[in-house]
């Protein structure tokens, strides 16, 4: 039941553990793009909203959080900026506003939260973080292949289970188009059709295509070539009959031959089939699928004239994006972080030996540990105790009055119960060592 | 000039070296909270405008950044979310809804943008980094001097040049007002003046007084015993008259006696003039003063009654805040990621040799470099070089004709311009011992 006290609907408070195991992917995605030789890019939450409209279609459009004109013009109603929608208006409007401040080709990652005004529902957020990876300024097929080695690599690094990576390309597509002579004027359509091959039996597909103006035979003939079990052989066949077609399999192959020694066998799969929706796309696409997971859990893709409409430069451009959000349940949780919010908990038994003790925490921590004194008002022993296992310290130091007179700790095992008297100058050498031993 | 392709009003796009030492800054911060046991709490970039507004004031108010309601009520003009307008409030939230969830005490740092609408200038933005760190539900000394301890460690570990914190006490100013029989009704408004002892004369502070209607030898009275050379003296001997000064005392010694051991002689200093504007305070108060920045560079205190005034659980608090935009200008760059974008940067002479170079990009990673193919077009190696040399790479590995018959690569150290023939094989490891050697 949603409570008055809930983050707003779509958006998520993240206590500890889950900024901590979200803060450890997303450094091992920044180290692994970093070694690419990718930089990173911030950009702000908002924009103006003429730099963001217009630029998604009317149904992005309309989940756009626009922002309000503030003081006198409040009242107006108007709204004059917006929360980022993507990673990739924002990159445009870069590359426009430092051009050759910019390194050439400008390789950038960028990984920040967006914001959709999208219906929410289980793994679909209004907040949630997109993890980008973009190469500006390059035409090379090599550009291509790094993108996509770079996110099979994050994915890999993160321990991401058995994905597979879906390889096409647009121009592949276009050939089968032509060699199944599908009319121009229809293709784009033909297209959102065979991208249902996934979901939809052949034959539903079929009647879509016979829908769209295709020739019964015609649709059964290019639906049969995507779906065969020998579907890769007949689409290279067919393929060679165009030049397109040709262009389109030299590409895909190139791709391969690149990524052979990069990634294992087998994770590079040719998919004549894989369409990818957004039509923005001009040459190799790909998209990676894990078992278990409805959707994406990443995607990437050549879009040479994109930049240059959402506002930016003509530039070529390819890049890769990772669905964060969607991978993160699937991870090992055990990997991430220390267990226990503490590693020493320090004790303190009468406020006049308050001082001391909180020395004892500092010792703890030039050891390198999270050390805290007990913050509470009883002068119990059992309850600071309870306290420091409630937080699963390693280690208790009990400081109270005997200690105090002899110029001693005990430090407390709390995993074996064990007690050692350890001299106070030497506690922060004691624990380091005991640090040692036990990681 | 502004153009349209620079970021909004009052906000800054971070290129990859700004983005660098922002985020090693936050780390640094991270790792010294996390090492006094304080956890991480992240929440929405908004709230929803109920849960903002109200609690800071008609100024604060106007400040906040209000998000239009969407789809058929965007016509309407209303707002229903807003952009957190600070990092204590959405605190206040959580504190509310995870209640029993939350340790206790709950010590959490939070580090992340905040957005008001002020008018922009220098060292003023409408998108900022907050960096909090708050004890929740600990009405211990040991919790404000465990507090302002952590923001301590946290600037000297940053690097920031001879700050000193300023350390007073809600309660010392209490009782001064007290000794110096300043009237109740008045002592907010006198307290207002007194804290403008930094900046004007005290003859102007005397007027300011006896405009609020103290009695002159009163107003002089009161400013002399702040601004004397032996002003904390005085200040000492007068609060000792009344009980509310004596409890302030006590509370400023004892913290400078826990500090004692923790911070550098001198670093922490009682400063009775020093007010804090904020009224909600309610015992120990601080502030970081760093020659030559005009403003408070951290600051920090008890505020026992705030969280539940902002709608949260009646809980005591206190903590502190790093104020983290204008820290960053002053701090070393040097000690700042390694310089330029690669260390490895390889060559692609011919596209047929392409597979082989995209292995040794990889073979470089592999070696925990930065490592990246040239993505260009010029098949000439001067122009290449120049490529490895304007990204600042450590090595170029030249991969040509001669070197593909031979199954050499070679490894131009772009320092001194020496060549190695390596074995192809033997990269990663050539690379490896290279960094290693030169690191």
């Amino acid at each position: 039941m949603p409570s008055q006290f809930d983050p707003p609907s779509g958006t998520r408070d993240f206590l500890a553990a889950d900024v901590e195991q979200r803060e450890h992917a997303f450094a091992v995605i920044r180290d692994v793009f970093s070694r690419y030789g990718f930089e990173p890019l911030q950009t702000p939450a908002f924009e103006r909203l003429d730099v963001l409209l217009g630029k998604y279609g009317d149904e992005g459009d309309k989940l756009v959080f626009k922002i309000l004109r503030r003081g006198e013009h409040e009242a107006s109603g108007e709204a004059d900026l917006a929360l980022r929608y993507d990673l990739t208006v924002p990159l445009a409007r870069v590359a426009a506003a430092y051009g050759s401040q910019l390194p050439s080709p400008y390789k950038r990652y960028a990984i920040g939260p967006v914001w959709r005004a999208d219906r929410p529902g289980k793994d679909r957020y209004r907040e949630f973080v997109q993890c980008d990876l973009d190469t500006l300024g390059s035409q090379s097929l090599l550009a291509d292949a790094e993108a996509l080695s770079a996110q099979h690599d994050a994915l890999a690094e993160l321990g991401l289970p058995d994905f597979t990576i879906q390889l096409n390309s647009r121009r592949v597509l276009a050939g089968l188009l032509e060699a199944y002579a599908v009319q121009p004027d229809v293709g784009a359509g033909v297209l959102t059709s065979l991208d249902k091959l996934d979901k939809l039996p052949p034959a539903d597909v079929v009647a879509e295509l016979t829908g769209r103006g295709l020739a019964p035979e015609q649709a059964a003939e290019v639906v049969t070539a995507l779906t065969a079990p020998d579907s890769v052989d007949r689409v290279r066949v067919a393929l060679t009959k165009t030049d397109e077609g040709a262009a389109g399999l030299a590409e895909v192959d190139a791709m391969l031959s690149l990524l052979s020694g990069q990634v294992p066998e087998g994770r590079v799969v040719f998919t004549p089939r894989m369409v990818r929706g957004l039509s923005y796309y001009t040459g190799p696409i790909w998209e990676v699928v894990t078992p278990g997971v409805a959707g994406s859990t990443g995607s990437g893709g050549r879009y040479d004239h994109l930049i240059e409409q959402l506002g930016g430069p003509d530039v070529p451009a390819t890049g890769s994006s990772i669905g964060i959000e969607r991978i993160l349940p699937l991870l090992p949780g055990a990997a991430v972080g220390p267990p226990g919010r503490l590693d020493v908990a320090v004790t303190v038994m009468r406020p006049e030996l308050a001082v001391e003790s909180f020395g004892f925490a500092a010792a703890g921590r030039a050891a390198g540990l999270r050390a805290s004194v007990y913050l509470g008002s009883s002068g119990k022993l059992g309850r600071q105790l309870k306290w420091a296992s409630d937080n699963g310290a390693r280690w208790a130091v009990i400081y109270g009055e005997r200690e105090h007179e002899e110029g001693v700790v005990t430090v407390r095992d709390m995993g074996t119960g064990e007690q050692t008297r350890v001299l106070a100058a030497e506690l922060a050498d004691f624990l380091a060592r005991a640090a040692r031993a036990g990681s």
